[in-house]
């Protein structure tokens, strides 16, 4: 059933060839948002959806969207996708796999001369990783309604490229390509991805029916003292930032980081001012990654950080400033059912799985019923250049997500599939 | 009688002369060893002691010497000096005023007419400050045979060069100076310096009679986990650095930085690796500089390090490299009889005072009879680029300098001086 619902070599041989574009030596994929090596993407992609009779166009955000028309075209389209901007040295899956499967699905359902009632619609979201341009998601929140076009258009990269000005290339780059309003209604939204994680390959799972995005609140924390000689100022008389940090990390590891057994607390990085052997440390400027699939339990947390740095801030002073904070949320019951049901029809062995990466879906859960597919990568590695998943498991995902697709278009599989 | 032994405006006057080389926009003075500002420095002090009759020369180190010829030139000279190099935001005093107030001491030695017994030498030491090639104090440590040459040479700066290429380049910038074997017999050493430290100002003192230098160990420790992904690595499973970088610092500052109401204990310099908000961090390196005036607790607390290190390592590992052990020490009582009864024979309010910062002098009192003398400086701040240190201050401190010269090479003060 699953080579009537997608062409598996052909899928490969796409990831491929767009891995080629922006190939590293080391077998990885540096291919930034709204780079050279992203606009030559989006002409291969444009290229195979165009000889399948797709409808190409983008949006004021530099997403990418390719249409099979559908019978009623007023219809909300169903969306399924996911991204094919990567990190600087990233692999060949982590959203590529997403825009390939989907793209796969909809080219063999228009192949098999299929006509969905409604439009669908495959697409790559404009800048998901924020390796170039940060914060990442761009084009999903502006979407969504999350983030201004404004706020975004303004950010620049370390050259000072905006991205105002680099959407404007990429645009220029495909001069006459339709735009759709930004933010249109959508139907429901489908996102296959790798799962960044350990947790399929390590209980033998070819497909994870992901049950939400865990929540994440990000924070800066400035810790400030004063500067000192290191040979004469008494210990008494100091206000040194590092022995305040120490106290801090310490604390909040202990109770933040010890809450339960599923948080997840990190300081990741770490700036000392003016960081000289012989000089007592003035400020510290330090990262913190908090993530928890319970809401409450992230707005406990991360309201108890500010209380702990103060109390262990000693004759320093400490500022906490929130950065992100994006709850957890739950993908829609009826399209997991749907995944899982496909996923055991089709007869892989699958689970339900908590992503503990972000996602664009987490962006299209907020307009309108939305779900992932996950497949297994080796050792749980994504953002490395020897990023893998197996063949059989791409194959497996995008199969189950064709079946699904074609179940929401009102297409029986199978039966009426003349492939079949 | 403080006009006999020296000339006070000419002196600060030449001060302000040097810290017009390498000055900083902010006041301060940016001089590093070796830089074509210490060049150019030299070029300056040298053309000050050459038109006084002094015989300028140098050795292997880069060390500068001034000699005031004596009638027997087979005894070992007296030396007097500091250094001229600076830290990157330094300020006018540190060094400059102790090579300074020793060129104008000797130079008016000379200018009255008199001869002494034997030679008399100012010296510069080379890169006393160890910013720009680290350690500082390399050489005096040379001189005195604590370091090799060899070692020394071998030291690179941030971009790269060498103390031996450096050291070259200096030399062919003075070709054809005379070279003095390294480490040549000296009958006796003296320093003045800024205090660096609050107590001559806040006491109300105009000269400090140095007892000795604070004792300092200093260790780099480096602290190994394993990097993973801040959203999906179980908090049980990770061997995170800063966590156990965090309870060492707590743990240390509480039972070294708490030892007693002298000891000195900073962790100044922290490197995280890789320094990613969203990588749990894999690699902490820090310093740690401890300073104590008493031997004993400094090897007590010293050994003391590895192992609270150790205990608080978790599952990381943890490796502590000492780097410097220079014990405490007691200047000469001879000289510093000297010292005070010249600042009283002058009517300067005098204290005996401990140095809790490092001094070439430190090294010299390893080869021969050495002592200090302090003068205050504003705030008791140095190694920033307003430190300040009073004319009159400045005055004091190289009359009474000018004074003990005078008694050391048997030339009595006042009669014979034809301008008293």
């Amino acid at each position: 059933m699953a080579d009537a619902l997608i062409h598996a070599d052909r899928l490969w041989s796409r990831l491929m060839a767009l891995a080629a574009i922006g190939a590293t030596p080391a077998g990885g994929v540096n291919r930034q948002a709204l780079s050279d090596g992203e606009i030559e993407a989006w002409r291969l992609v444009i290229g195979w959806g165009c000889d399948a009779g797709l409808e190409p166009a983008t949006d004021a955000a530099g997403n990418l969207f390719l249409t099979l028309p559908g019978r009623d075209r007023s219809r909300p389209p169903l969306m399924l996708g996911s991204h094919i901007d990567s990190q600087p040295t990233g692999g060949k899956f982590d959203g590529a796999a997403g825009v390939l499967a989907a793209l796969e699905a909809v080219v063999q359902l228009g192949e098999a001369g299929l006509e969905p009632d409604g439009d669908v619609t495959v697409v790559a979201w404009m800048n998901e990783e924020g390796s170039r341009f940060a914060p990442g998601m761009m084009g999903s929140e502006a979407f969504a309604g999350e983030r201004s076009l404004d706020a975004i258009r303004a950010v620049r990269d370390g050259q000072g490229i905006s991205v105002g000005e680099a959407l404007d290339r990429l645009h220029a780059a495909f001069p006459g390509m339709a735009r759709k309003p930004l933010g249109f209604p959508v139907a429901a939204y489908l996102e296959l991805h790798i799962e960044q994680g350990p947790v399929l390959e390590a209980t033998g799972r070819v497909v994870g029916v992901v049950t939400g995005i865990q929540g994440k609140k990000t924070f800066e924390v400035t810790v400030s003292g004063a500067e000192g000689h290191a040979g004469t100022l008494d210990m008494a008389d100091r206000r040194d930032a590092v022995a305040a940090f120490g106290r801090m990390v310490t604390a909040l590891n202990a109770e933040i980081g010890g809450f339960d057994a599923v948080i997840k607390f990190t300081i990741g990085r770490v700036r000392v001012e003016p960081n000289a052997p012989s000089v007592v440390p003035s400020r510290v400027v330090f990262s913190v990654d908090l993530r928890h699939p319970d809401n409450a339990v992230l707005d406990t947390t991360g309201a108890r950080l500010t209380a702990i740095c103060q109390e262990q801030v000693g004759p320093c002073t400490v500022e906490v400033r929130p950065l992100v904070s994006a709850p957890s949320n739950d993908f829609d019951a009826g399209l997991r059912a749907m995944i899982a049901r496909a996923a055991s029809d089709q007869g892989h062995a699958f689970m339900d799985i908590l992503s503990a990466a972000g996602h664009d879906a987490r962006h299209l859960a907020k307009v309108c019923p939305s779900a992932m597919i996950f497949i297994p990568c080796r050792g749980g590695l994504s953002h490395v250049e020897h990023e893998w998943a197996e063949p059989a498991h791409v194959a497996a995902g995008a199969a189950v997500l064709a079946q699904v697709l074609r179940e929401l278009v009102a297409v029986p599989p199978g039966p009426h599939d003349p492939a079949a």
